[in-house]
């Protein structure tokens, strides 16, 4: 599998992107195309060791600012790493791209230059979260607001679809995420969506509340983006501050710096079983073709992981899947 | 003050709601009147310690179910101990009530005999949360759904006005809950809701989104009762994951139970900072009177503190501050 990387994209590009490819070409069986600019990436380039015929450069001459809007980058920078990678997806001469640039940006470009699938009205960005007992995916995590029921039951094909494709599950557990188990308990957009996931011909399990989702419940929980950003963030935001306050407490206690060196190994450990950098990214589903965002601040093993994850969905052909449940479903009720 | 109490309401009623009112009583200035079978009441009093002149009993023959339905309840049980407790505020005989029942049914049936404010289209639950810093107030937080520009707006004074008499400052900084800090950045609802705020006349300080809520830089957080009820639930069940998590790695780490040791006065005194215990319950703000609803498993802890909250909340007479605000708000407008 080839992947174009985004070498410019991210808080700490290029160097933070050249490693993580390098990381990758060490460890898994695939290349790299880094696209940007040609001079600045060989010349850190030279100064690695990596099996020199799995990465290759190809140059552009432009980079997406962090702030710049999705439509003015379109418009102006046609010559963007993020473009450029992109349009080698589209022009099979790679098989998936990663970028941890202007995550906006990255979507828009994605969505512009590959187009969506057919029979998706909108695509979705589906995140992993660590559970109790392994990952589950949240999607919609932020790609549109204001869904339709139709929306929501695409969204939950398309989550299925990358699950089973990631972790390798026959049947996932999808839930609906709302504020009660029964099916009369939600908004109007979640009481329809029930309707729709009770036929839709995959392992529906029904509303799933807040406080479950990280029980382990669920393999694929779907969402509104408005309210998967949400979840993502609070959840991110109060890990955080839990280890802040736990740390707090621990070094205020009389067993103080003795304890705190205790329980390090621990917050360590948790972290890495928590670690979004496992998976470095989140695809955008729905599009034709391949495409994984990462976070801005990305490190290298973030990017190193989103590479080898883009690599395997492009293996599985998650998109084509996607394009034949969809197809089977807007088939049945036509 | 005067709280009516729901004796019978509650997964551990009456044993933990006559504790929790012999603990206020014990411990504030105020009077707690148990609203429930009086032959059980009086009996259980009778082996506890404390000022008698400060516990009455007002009987009522019917106990409300936890999986009852709101119309049901309010069209069966006329002689419930929630209604009365209720009926006793709106007939002067108490200054609030406070129950830990079927929080659905004390929602349906306070704003039934107490009736909403007027100016409020909705009413709201303002439930208190943990920061770093302290604590704020999220609201709505699961009274209703799918909500409007105009209900976030009274949302907005409504937990204004309840923080000011709550945490005794003067100008609380309210927020909107939202997916990005731009006014931009949001759905349908919160931009709509952005305008409005921006000119409440109250010290709104813009989107905050999911990753923040926690940091202590708001006081008063605003969304919909879907979205609210959503982000206390993950959060809840986040806390209570992380925990579990992190007393796996530290007893699995090789200093093993020594480490479990040491960490658990920091979980305890973490709970102990974070808990929802010392607020006892959320009010249903935007009713005409005061009341609280407590988790139905609610301790004794839990139980004190509503009724103290509820005496503060009667005492400073929130729902006349809301009252004013919001018909001020009306007049400017009309």
């Amino acid at each position: 599998m080839k992947v174009a990387l985004d070498a410019m994209g991210g808080d700490f590009a290029p160097e933070m992107t050249i490693a993580g490819a390098v990381e990758a070409v060490n460890e898994y069986d695939v290349e790299v195309i880094l696209v940007g600019d040609r001079q600045q990436l060989s010349d850190s380039l030279s100064t690695k060791r990596y099996p020199s015929q799995q990465i290759s450069i190809v140059h552009s001459s432009e980079v997406v600012a962090m702030n710049e809007s999705p439509s003015a980058a379109l418009r102006k920078k046609k010559d963007s790493s993020i473009r450029v990678a992109v349009e080698l997806v589209k022009n099979n001469l790679a098989d998936a791209a990663v970028s941890a640039g202007n995550s906006g940006v990255a979507m828009a470009t994605s969505l512009f230059i590959l187009g969506k699938l057919p029979n998706v009205d909108r695509p979705a960005i589906a995140t992993i979260m660590p559970s109790l007992t392994g990952f589950f995916v949240l999607l919609d995590a932020g790609a549109n607001v204001d869904s339709k029921p139709d929306n929501l039951l695409q969204f939950a094909y398309m989550g299925n679809a990358y699950y089973k494709a990631i972790f390798n599950v026959p049947e996932p557990k999808v839930a609906l995420l709302s504020i009660g188990e029964e099916d009369t308990k939600g908004n109007e957009l979640t009481k329809e969506t029930f309707k729709l996931l009770k036929h839709a011909g995959i392992n529906f399990t029904g509303n799933i509340e807040g406080k479950d989702i990280f029980s382990g419940s669920a393999d694929v929980i779907v969402c509104d983006g408005f309210i998967g950003n949400i979840v993502l963030k609070v959840s991110e935001g109060l890990a955080e501050t839990i280890i802040k306050m736990l740390k707090r407490e621990v070094v205020g206690a009389t067993t103080g710096k003795l304890g705190y060196l205790m329980l390090k190994p621990a917050i360590r450990n948790f972290r890495k079983r928590t670690d979004y950098d496992e998976y470095g990214g989140a695809p955008l589903l729905g599009i034709n073709g391949t495409c994984i965002i990462s976070h801005g601040r990305s490190s290298s093993k973030a990017i190193k992981n989103a590479i080898r994850v883009s690599a395997e969905m492009a293996k599985q052909k998650v998109h084509e899947m996607i394009a034949q449940t969809l197809g089977a479903h807007a088939n049945k009720n036509s």
